[in-house]
């Protein structure tokens, strides 16, 4: 390969999979075609953040199979450092199958075909900790600590390097019941990974799964009092956005598109959040621009195609609510 | 083949037709693909029945053609009793295009290719005493009596049948002003209907012409008073449906979504109903069953795909306004 | 040829494309298909017209090449006069691409192929003075005034034709940021054709831009006091469009419609408007008639195909806002 | 309507169907998508004339419904003269359905919507003299001959008013067995229709049904014996087409391409052949252009879009052979 | 469910899977949609069967996700008996993508994704003695002896019980290299499964994977001398296929069609040739028939749609060889 | 951007462009849609060595249009050093359609706007003497040659600087009639280009133009002793190909495969060639793999997805004429 890796601003670690999404909506049975897409809650993070101009690295493993080189070069061709991506032999590449607007209207349903995938073979040799010291920002998710037990020991193990190093820890909580054997497991295993998490995003739902509480001033107390946290994002759907960071609460809100597919609204926010923090926005402003971001993915098929450059970005923020009326 | 027959819960008697949907709005003339569906208003209520476990049996006729086998494999497939269709050598299939939102927004035309279809050739020896009497509803509509006259004489042997029987009879008044020569004709014969039905499905308009009122309780009291019927679905569209039902006026709202097809709304939403009233759900928890599916199937092309099975109508019904706004 | 070629009411001049509509949407790096479509703002009025049974022709060049056939076939088809185009063997027929709904919803994007093409050899020796004589009303745009030099010299000889024979001149300012060299160029041109109009049709931003106001009554004011203008139409978006006609200020609201290309809509407005105004509506009604052909044909992709005929047109304004709810 | 018509050199008269042909191969049953053409015998010819330079006219009936108007703009772009078209409001445009590749490969099968169609309505009245007499050909087939009695007498009459003028008469046998009701109807009309033919297509198929034999030689004897005709072209399908004309018996040989749908083949070999004659080919040149063009029209789906203009049928010409192997 | 099951002539055991089909050729990475279609070997030859009017059951086991439901109500639909397929709650539906001519022409590449499928969780429970005893006919393949022990012991139970029964055993080799662990395994499990087999279904490489030879006549005295096998029928590609029947050898030419997807052609051959038998036509019109199938399946994608009913069938065997020519 | 940019072992200098590839077959006028493909000759040949583990880089030069991202997503993405190429923000990206089997089948036509591209002002400053010196080959075409003058400035300085540092030149004639002024011009620029190439790629009919002789034998005569060139590949379509390479002849059949679109097999074969060549293979394996991904790519629409990867390369050379047969 041409190139010598240098190190990027964030390093993320997770599953990337192949999404074959439902061309036309209703029950899987009665679809006939499924359209191939990239994604993966990391992977998706790294593209919103290479789209903005910051560097990432993915940390992941595919398959040797077409979806694994596919993915592969998705993410290399967005420019997302594949250096410290490995090829199993043995294992596929994970894919899951999206159903969209049914039974519940704007709802996306998933279908996984992700067990003893290449990614869930993931380990902490996979770690690099030269890697992941060079960066800004360590990335992760609460459903690579779902995937298997030595992807959740890869995660922890980004974690620690990263803290101990005093770069910053992301963490999306990132709840995926259908991945837990059970609740417990998953409270256990998701308390321990908010241990050592600096910025944490998370719903009202998984704040209540892993907190007891969902009101916003008790999840920012809980965060805070129980694991240190005070750089917290509460996603509250249509109704927006709320943070807590350092001391301040700001809600911003949520644009209102045409939704053809909710999924990866969650990665998009995160991702066009830590860029902008990054290149010194103020929360108010990345989270403004997050919401952009994940309103603009939530209109097409596919989590990664829509989201957006600095200049796109740019554009929406002026021009939305300024259009023809989307009725 | 096999098997051997059943009697099943329900027995309706009726056209299927094939459906070409447009694949793009707009006036046919600049619609190049057409999707194919099995539909027809009786075998949408049998395959609303036979989703939420309520067995359904379909008379009808269909062309030795690839069409009719197309239907046959289907409804056979959902799991109707197909027992008592039989096959025409002579007569094709009928078929249906839909022109959709052209030119009024939200609202589909259809060109009907069904004069002279196998259907049509309904007579009352397709209409076994046995197995209408084997059943405990017997459901046709008015399209039915508009098609021709022996399909008209079949439906009315089946209401006889199931009366003198003391079989549930239910009637969906579907008012189709393409399918009569004139009005009288149609506000004739479709009276002569009423007067066997236990249980009538009809819209505002459909009141005002086989009753000359609209306003709900004279709707209510009109039948009652001429046709001695006191179970009545009125359907409302936007505003949602009432129902009279031995006495009591019950008012259930619509739920909104994206209308990408309106037809075969009506159909969800009788099969539906009668399978809940049959499975023992009250008159409102039937209605809001029945609107919830009515809802569904009209975000998709085709009238029977989204049609729910008990599941997925729960999600739908614990899930619908919490979902991201559609908007 | 069959046929010999009459005078028809209303002589266009501009330029057709072809336009390659995105399938999906998002930003075009990611759209895989696209489709193809007959266009052009001049073109667009004229099939509006024809469609409601006012005989339009078009003056314009087209490649020789199969994009070019593309069009004159089209346009022949819809029943436009294609006697006064001329096919260019040297120049290729423009082309323009369209991305949907990215990076503001409900906004389209174009990315246009036509620097060089066969209409922007359009040249005075193409207009006809018997030909523009003989019809009722000469149309043209800003956008014939902003492609070449020639072509505006062709539009301005139409123009100036027609006023000097007493024939209603139309113009559509459709100021197009990306076919202009600089802003004064534009002023100064589209000022000048200003001096020639009879009806004017512009928006908000077109009127600042060349009159320096937006306010409605100063917008009026203006074009009737600097150029003499008494029959305006300005058009105010999702708040409608208002009308000063000869002394009368007229207020129209827009149809709500889901928006899939907004593109054409302005067009599809000034059609509709000039065929009411020939056939004799009063400006209310042409108002009205526009407006609900441009609900109309933003509704799909593509500016023609939507284009009413006479029963389409007034089946969408009795039936609107009596379909199902949209949402 | 903007032109006059002038006198088309020449007029066929048939009934033009909307074609629904199946995007993917296989029973109908599982066909999911169907793609749109124009098409019809009659004007598939006069679309090969014209797209050849030939003036051409059709006198038909279309229904006042979508997929009339559809063929009325096809024919009319196309540049088909149009002004002896009429509606019929109470009859729908016929139709039908393709079936590709099964069961047996490389033939296609229809499945007819064309019983009652406003063609079949077709009628003597629909005949103007002048319009025929201004010809110099006068072109139909066998379909229009088995469609209805009116249509009958309509294409009889045509014949008729062509001979007693010393107009060309041109007939297509083009049986279809689906059309009659027996073949002895068949044999007796198709003989008559022979009886006023001067020019006469048919395949070894149609000569043995209505002349009792199939051998090249017999067939040129006996058309020319029973019926004095002394110009025939006899289509052999893969093994090319022979003709006798005038005392001369020429042979040439098929193109052979990979085959879409054969469906249309032997229409653009009788168009091309007339225009090309009408042209002063002599006849094997006029022989090898409709081979050509039948091979051309046989590579996609649909009859007529790929109906060769002199440009492209000249570089078929010269070309052919010397691409790249198509194995 | 309406209908009592009755005992079916044939019963089949293995897996039923969904198959994605590329729609366009190449490696997998750059194709962006996929077509669903049901398979998998012993369903396949059950609609085979049961097209041709011989009644089967096969007994399988499904995910209870709408994948597991499209396969039930596809062979619901399709005729096959479904009294003996058990829903498995905790395991996915098997699936597959299928990739076309690539790398090598005319040839189609698996990627599975059916390791811990409910198929592979088949156990000997699943085998009820009374339903395989009733049948004429018990048919494994060699893909069941694959997927996992619990799967191969019910196959080799089947087996057993039709043997003891003496009922017809019929297997196919159906040797899937991907599918074994190792080479040594799949020789001695097969073989063990030739033992209990009274016809057999192999191919050249599976001859020599298995008996150490691969020329006709060593095939045919290995399995008779080793086995005691005196029905097998070998198939040779393009070849054709040779059977050794009860001491006669006969031979039969492939039909030779253009191939989309070769998947399939093995069942459909399977599936006919013993319909064939049991309708009963001779051996060698039986390995006509069924390689007249072989053909028509693999015309288009997925397995099974293009499996003939009888009808189709005998106007294959009519037409092949008179169509026009498909180079 | 993360990773600096190190020596690739080839550089290659040409436009990339946007195909847009009629995803039907015949005259573009009807092809509805189009599918867009990243090519361009030199572009291609990069992705040919890059997928044979070769690396490679591109100059050139890309509008800031969506279709230049798409281009440089798309070569990061194969893995082509992407760090010469220079963004043009005047200048829109080159583009062209591509009309498939009409009107010679097997051949494709070719409708270009690449006039005024942004790679048409890649001029001498753009080849960085230090990258194309680190190179081991230096690649480009005839059509740089010819697309404006400065780009053919910028072809010839590459040449002068690879000549000059012992660096191989490969040149591919490449003949484009469409984008040359006049054959004279042709003949004069192409002949300077042979006076600086190592290697050459050719075909019959540019032998024929530059040569006055199309003879295999006077062919390499003819470059020797006028350029001095001896290792010469010469194209013959089906025939195969011919070598000279340095005294020796070798000739090679081509492969015979179904052809989708031929567009981009000389692309293919000078790519894999130059991979094998630099990878150790002899002349005439060289050969065999260049003319194997050359029937590889013509099988699909596009130029670049069916490149093979070394693994695909093999299986095709094994697999090819045992597959069941294509017809």
């Amino acid at each position: 390969m041409v190139g010598m890796v240098l190190m990027p601003e964030v390093v993320a670690l997770g599953e990337s999979l192949v999404q074959f999404n439902a061309v036309t909506d209703g029950p899987l049975r009665h679809v006939t075609y499924f359209e191939k897409h990239a994604t993966g809650s990391e992977a998706n993070v790294c593209v919103a953040l290479v789209r903005l101009g910051v560097s990432c690295g993915l940390i992941t493993r595919l398959g040797t199979d077409e979806f694994g080189l596919f993915i592969y070069d998705w993410l290399r061709g967005e420019g997302v450092d594949v250096g410290h991506i490995r090829f199993d032999p043995e294992r596929p590449t994970g894919i899951y199958f999206v159903q969209r607007n049914y039974p519940i209207p704007g709802v996306s349903d998933v279908l996984y075909y992700r067990r003893g995938s290449a990614a869930s073979a993931l380990s902490p040799d996979d770690v690099d900790p030269d890697y992941v010291g060079g960066a800004r920002v360590f990335h992760t998710t609460g459903i690579t600590m779902a995937i298997s037990d030595t992807a959740r020991s890869a995660a922890l193990k980004g974690l620690e390097i990263a803290r101990g190093k005093g770069i910053i820890t992301s963490f999306d909580v990132n709840y995926r019941k259908k991945l837990w054997a059970n609740i417990d497991d998953a409270i256990n295993v998701l308390s321990k990974a908010l241990g050592f998490a600096d910025v944490v995003f998370l719903d009202e739902d998984e704040a209540n799964l892993l907190l007891g509480v969902s009101a916003v001033d008790d999840v920012f107390r809980e965060l805070r009092s129980r694991f240190g946290i005070n750089r917290v994002v509460l996603k509250l759907g249509i109704k927006g956005s709320m943070a807590y960071w350092e001391g301040r609460v700001i809600k911003v809100n949520a644009f209102r598109v045409p939704v053809k597919d909710p999924i990866g609204a969650g990665d998009a926010y995160a991702g066009v959040f830590l860029a902008s923090i990054l290149r010194g926005h103020d929360v108010e402003s990345a989270m403004r621009r997050a919401s952009a971001a994940a309103a603009m993915v939530v209109m097409v098929r596919g989590d990664e195609e829509n989201l957006p450059r600095e200049d796109d970005l740019r554009r929406f923020l002026d021009g939305y609510g300024r259009q023809v009326d989307l009725r």
